[in-house]
């Protein structure tokens, strides 16, 4: 814990945002830092959520404990959806509160005497939950590095992929796609490499599709695209940024039979104990919401939804590109990741919300090789959208 | 993960019933085995949850991600309503989706190198969770206990506490009261002695309240009623068996800001960073729900259907009494403890369901002192508790 306590950049964040709303207390912040869903659920699946909500009040509705794993008519809708034709089957699919607290059970699962790689810049749960085990080693202040963590680069000169030849082997490979920050969606050419060097490293992948719902071109939205991917991988997924569930809470993962550590056990048979002695199963209420989101008018609905967000992620793209800066991302991603060449993303940071009042997050955040960029999110309102385009043409022109 | 696999009970146990339930299709079977609410949550609960569940369909009322250690609403309610005139303060409490998934992310923040003690017999989550992230040392297959866990012997013959004056020093002390399997709930002079007792040796009791809502007596509902416990205790606790949320998920845990480590920095510093890297929050609905039983009115509806289960237990001890077995707990907790002297309680397990299709579960799942017991859960429908009542008294005539 101690390691973690030093370089944490995301409480200075919360702090700089505060200290200048003190300071411009009648300016109309934008807050496009954190990646947090704003538009109302469809009533489709609110209805159905409700309705669960009053069957607990009846003798015949009421339920208590369901399954650690999840219901099993959700699990199956779930492998049916998302993966029909990949193989996955229900008793596949473990149905959890979020993606982000299934990588902590998978930590535990996997416990300090593993190595890791991650793709730098990512999500920062990958690297903290490992520091949090004790996989990482310690930090180098100066690289913003953990010792025993390999970091993969992820740059516009190797199109966000690494470069798997220069890679050390590790025995997991935390993987994002649409990746969290760059929004860069790994093709499927790029997915094949990766299996087959974990396959030829003996290494397990976790990969993260929380994203995948944002996928626009013909990028695969899951690892168990590739064939044999079932062998050396497990997906984490989730409700949140695909059906606005980030308050509800809900997600999955899928953890392949087929999947064994070198002695032949299967990783499934230690996962189901781990959740089933640190988890005791989604809320219910949440997991009728997700079953409601599944069935094709609650899928329609929640689509609709998430191309609101893309159309917001497009108009974020468009801007900074006329501004006349490079960005990436957006496509197939909620997030724009816009380069700032020779910058601190610190300087970025709150020189635009200095100037145009807009939250946002440094690139640092994600990992050293995020220094130079900052992320957006698009998620928000239209007119908050079309606001902060509106002052950031202002401001660079 | 490989030393959990032996020695698990509990899948031995649904094997059984499901064995049993194909051996006897038409015996209706009455399942006394896990706790598991059955009563219906009042009215003024499930309004509360679906009036937050349509607002997430409103452009005003929609929420994204809550703050991960929950609704400061509903951490001051916790803090008002359980811990009034205890100094516990709102920030101080950490709203979560449930007891057992708290301990887990306990265990995660203690890591490997802390030594840990366990009343035997308690429930299974403290053991195996300590297994999981690399506490326990060996399994002894002979003795069931693991070497490098302190089991502190509760029986008849010292009142359900340990003697503290023969037990080794560890870092951490998992305490339950009211525990489950036993019923027995610690009195006020039992917890100040093991208050002390921690402060004497630097250890850090995590106390688990769960069923402080079954307490009948004057015995404390809080290990915070102790003085000084703030420096040397943590509480985890639930709303699953207080408010029938064993589905909906919800609990809290308790870190006040005195409890330091050694070098003088605060635990809670540390849990909440946890928090923040391995969950998001409990779901907003749970939270609402939540919110409503701790309201003057929903308290009492709340305390109506315990008093149902309370009700039930005391059926279920008289029965035993009745029959002139020894009998414990019931009183202050929804278990009743049956000693079967000499008997092997998978044996008596195993009788009791072949003759009486009633599903109980032998006290060897909770720790080798269990060995001569069987608990019954008194969760259930009162046709069900009192139809098993005369089961059992016709068996045993």
């Amino acid at each position: 814990m101690e390691s973690l306590r030093s370089g944490y950049l995301f409480p200075e964040i919360s702090k700089r945002e505060l200290e200048h709303t003190r300071k411009h207390p009648h300016a109309k912040l934008i807050r496009l830092g954190v990646g947090d869903t704003t538009q109302p659920i469809p009533d489709i699946i609110t209805s159905a959520m409700a309705k669960q909500v009053y069957a607990l009040s009846t003798v015949q509705g009421y339920r208590g404990y369901g399954a650690e794993q999840g219901n099993l008519e959700l699990r199956m809708a779930i492998a049916e959806r998302f993966y029909k034709g990949m193989g996955v089957k229900g008793d596949e699919v473990f149905v959890s509160d979020g993606a982000q607290c299934d990588i902590s059970r998978l930590q535990m699962l996997l416990g300090s005497n593993v190595t890791v790689a991650v793709q730098d810049p990512s999500f920062p749960a990958y690297v903290d939950s490992s520091v949090i085990v004790g996989q990482s080693g310690k930090l180098n202040e100066e690289t913003g590095k953990y010792s025993k963590i390999v970091y993969m680069n992820c740059e516009p000169e190797n199109n966000f992929f690494p470069d798997l030849s220069r890679t050390p082997r590790t025995d997991i490979i935390f993987f994002c796609s649409p990746n969290n920050p760059t929004g860069s969606a790994a093709s499927r050419q790029q997915l094949k490499q990766l299996v087959d060097f974990a396959k030829a490293n003996g290494s397990i992948i976790i990969y993260d599709s929380a994203y995948s719902a944002y996928i626009s071109d013909n990028s695969p939205r899951s690892i168990f695209e590739i064939p044999g991917a079932n062998e050396v991988a497990i997906e984490v997924s989730s409700f949140s940024k695909f059906a606005g569930f980030t308050g509800v809470r809900l997600g999955w993962t899928v953890v392949p039979e087929e999947l064994r550590y070198s002695n032949g056990h299967p990783v499934m048979k230690d996962f189901d104990r781990i959740v089933c002695t640190c988890f005791n199963g989604a809320s219910n209420i949440a997991q009728a919401g997700g079953l409601a989101c599944l069935s094709p008018d609650g899928f329609q609905a929640v689509s609709c939804v998430v191309n609101h967000y893309k159309e917001n992620a497009k108009i974020l793209a468009e801007t900074f590109d006329s501004i006349g800066l490079k960005v990436y991302g957006g496509k197939n991603s909620p997030y724009v990741w816009v380069h700032f060449p020779g910058s601190s993303s610190l300087n970025v940071f709150n020189e635009i919300l200095e100037r145009t009042h807009i939250v946002t997050i440094p690139g640092k955040g994600f990992g050293p090789a995020g220094e130079e960029y900052i992320r957006l999110s698009a998620f928000g309102h239209r007119e908050c959208i079309l606001e902060a385009a509106s002052r950031l043409q202002n401001f660079y022109k």
